[in-house]
């Protein structure tokens, strides 16, 4: 086998055989396959796609190409949910006891962030004393004690994957659907679970921009989940405005922890109570609104709080912080932003947000910068909130005063405003599965 | 500017402006672009074209990426023909002459043979004490003294395309009709003529298989090549069978010679006049009609006969074997391949035949092969020709005998038979300028 062959194949729009895609993973796992042959190829699927065989095979073969974590212990109990990334997205602290305190087994590695988007990992570490890296023994342990455990990614979780994506990133071949799928999907495959929930993203601050596009991922991810003998389906969601109020590390904590104590109701709430109904109603197949009233009963009994204290206690963090949110550290410097006039807020651009967020310090351009935990942007006219010239709409929080007027210039832009108040769309748009 | 936007710009099947491709083809040359960053655009070019703006661009960039030999001194009279590579094509060896007998300037860098196609320089080697290498000075002394001189690519020509095409050779992305256009046409702009035309072989034996491919390519050189500021026309000449009747270096020797000398008719003689023709016709703004008469009359009169020999013994090469073609080392082995019917011939495969001289020591299968200049094929029996079952159709020549029953096999594989007489194509299917 060639990998000329190959290349040629799919530049002329046939689909790739099992041996062929097993040559090219192999090759590329093993570094045997050249960098120019690689992108050659990867040029080729974008601009001939893939079919949905072939993209279920391919992912197979990339979660295989390293470790492949065994959940097989929790029957088919084991649950993962997945964001395709968004700014203010704190649902998996959120879902995540939810869903554990339901009885199912969440054993969930998480990334950090990078650029405008932040990762779980980043917004955990701000309780002090939570470990994001424990062995694989203890991590599987603490999932079979008490139903949760979210860490870093650690191992050597499809390196295919991390070797294809690094070229994807330089020769712009990252927007394909079919690559896109099955990156995240070989992940997700050799994270183990058998019941994974996508969560997919569609808006400004998202990096799929039209329901259209949004629902094709979807459809992807779960064909491919399917064909690899998962159970999985995708909740598209909105991302036009940021999800929920806060953006930054410790500031998306206290909000999760918030909606957990039932002090906070909307948009966030509703999406983390879809997302964790949808693992149960995969693990259990029971239907979707069944699974919504348990899950809305797990929240509102307390039991899911109860579960993120005994998960975040397990993992050494100091739960003192979920009970008295008033002891995060908070950044040394903050700013209220003034409307610039009277009227209703009829949007806010999610990615600028994102992206005045990582400028007090919030997140990373590039993955070797040190965030600051504490800082971020605490938005308090969200959309469709009523504003009046000269009031605060949000407060810019950070450790680095000479970056406040940066943001407050963006914050500003991040901003529209409409004399008659905007229709509000629903935040779980559709459900493919 | 970046790489990475040039990509994505020709992925999304936009234009690339003269900036954008400076930038690309100086990063080639000098070895900044990596080669993965240009497998993934070369890959978008292929799948996503060029329009003729663009093309033209490219080429001029790649031509100016090194040397570029500067014919000036010889105004308008600067001619150049390039063959797009076929089996038993010598027409170089009777084309430069007749257009230097007709007052032109042909400064001819030729290339060696690989595959099943064979090279001008590789054939003016056999006859003894041709020099293929002198100093550009010489090469010009010489054109300016009789008119003609074919020399071996030497210099630093069109640097960029060499680097272009052995990426493109390993990434399957040669067979695209802007890319091949552009590393032709930049090699024959850098090479320096007035007047340029193109001989684009179609069929069996050619890269262009259908006529469509051919005048689709041919097209875009004649449109690079006015872009740039040369007079460019080009034949579309069939390559379904082998033009004329000797395949390997010396035998094809010999039969340009008898073309030259008026002993040998037919298809070679046609189109070495129709090409000698059009570079007159554009050298001097004449009709085709009336320089295809002054081609011929060239012939006839032996005048451009007395040109070769004016040519190759200024190259040092013995003018005996022109007078006395005897004299040319014959293979040791030779052996006859006779018709297993009666009738006709229908066809005869031209890269079939390209692959047994190959096998006989006539072509290369490596650039670093060394061939054998005594080895080929003879056909006595053409197509369109009366066989008789038992009597020979042709002779295969080689010095090591172990080869002959491969080459008979092949060469049997590529004749195909016919009761009745087959109709028979013109060689020039069309002229594009």
């Amino acid at each position: 086998m060639r990998m000329y062959d190959i290349i040629s194949k799919k530049r002329d729009g046939f689909a790739l055989t099992e041996e062929e895609l097993q040559y090219f993973v192999n090759g590329v796992t093993s570094g045997e396959v050249p960098d120019y042959e690689t992108s050659a190829l990867l040029m080729a699927i974008y601009l001939r796609g893939m079919n949905a065989d072939e993209c279920a095979t391919l992912t197979d073969l990339m979660a295989h190409s390293g470790d492949m974590v065994d959940l097989s212990a929790f029957d088919d109990l084991s649950a993962d949910k997945h964001s395709t990334g968004g700014v203010g997205d704190k649902t998996t602290l959120i879902v995540a006891p939810i869903a554990a305190s339901l009885g199912l087994k969440v054993a969930k590695m998480s990334g950090r962030g990078l650029g405008h988007t932040g990762g779980t990992v980043d917004k955990l570490e701000s309780i002090p004393g939570y470990k994001t890296t424990v062995t694989s023994e203890d991590f599987l342990a603490q999932v079979s004690s008490i139903g949760v455990a979210v860490v870093g990614q650690s191992g050597n979780l499809a390196p295919a994957d991390k070797k294809l994506y690094a070229l994807r990133d330089v020769t712009a071949t990252v927007s394909s659907i079919p690559l896109i799928a099955s990156s995240i999907m070989s992940k997700k495959l050799a994270a183990g679970s058998k019941n994974i929930v996508l969560d997919v993203k569609v808006g400004s601050g998202a990096f799929m921009k039209t329901l259209e596009d949004a629902e094709a991922l979807a459809k992807a991810m779960v064909d491919i989940g399917k064909a690899c003998g998962r159970r999985v389906s995708a909740l598209i969601t909105s991302m036009d405005s940021p999800l929920g109020y806060a953006v930054g590390n410790s500031l998306e904590v206290i909000e999760a922890i918030s909606v957990l104590r039932g002090e906070t109701w909307g948009r966030l709430r509703d999406v983390s109570l879809a997302l964790a109904a949808e693992m149960l109603s995969l693990a259990e197949n029971i239907p979707s609104d069944e699974a919504y009233r348990r899950a809305e009963n797990a929240l509102d009994s307390g039991a899911a709080f109860a579960k993120m204290k005994e998960w975040v206690s397990y993992q050494g963090g100091d739960v003192g912080f979920l009970d008295n949110t008033s002891l995060f550290t908070e950044a040394k410097f903050s700013h209220d932003v003034l409307s610039p006039c009277d009227g209703y807020v009829s949007s806010i651009d999610a990615e600028i947000i994102g992206n005045a967020a990582m400028v007090l310090g919030a997140g990373r351009e590039t993955k070797d910068d040190v965030i600051d935990l504490s800082a971020g942007i605490v938005l308090s006219a969200n959309v469709g909130d009523r504003v009046i010239r000269g009031r605060w709409i949000c407060t810019l929080y950070t450790n680095d005063p000479s970056k406040l007027a940066d943001a407050q210039r963006r914050v500003l832009e991040a901003y529209t405003f409409s004399s008659d108040a905007p229709p509000l769309s629903p935040i779980v748009l559709k459900k493919i599965q």
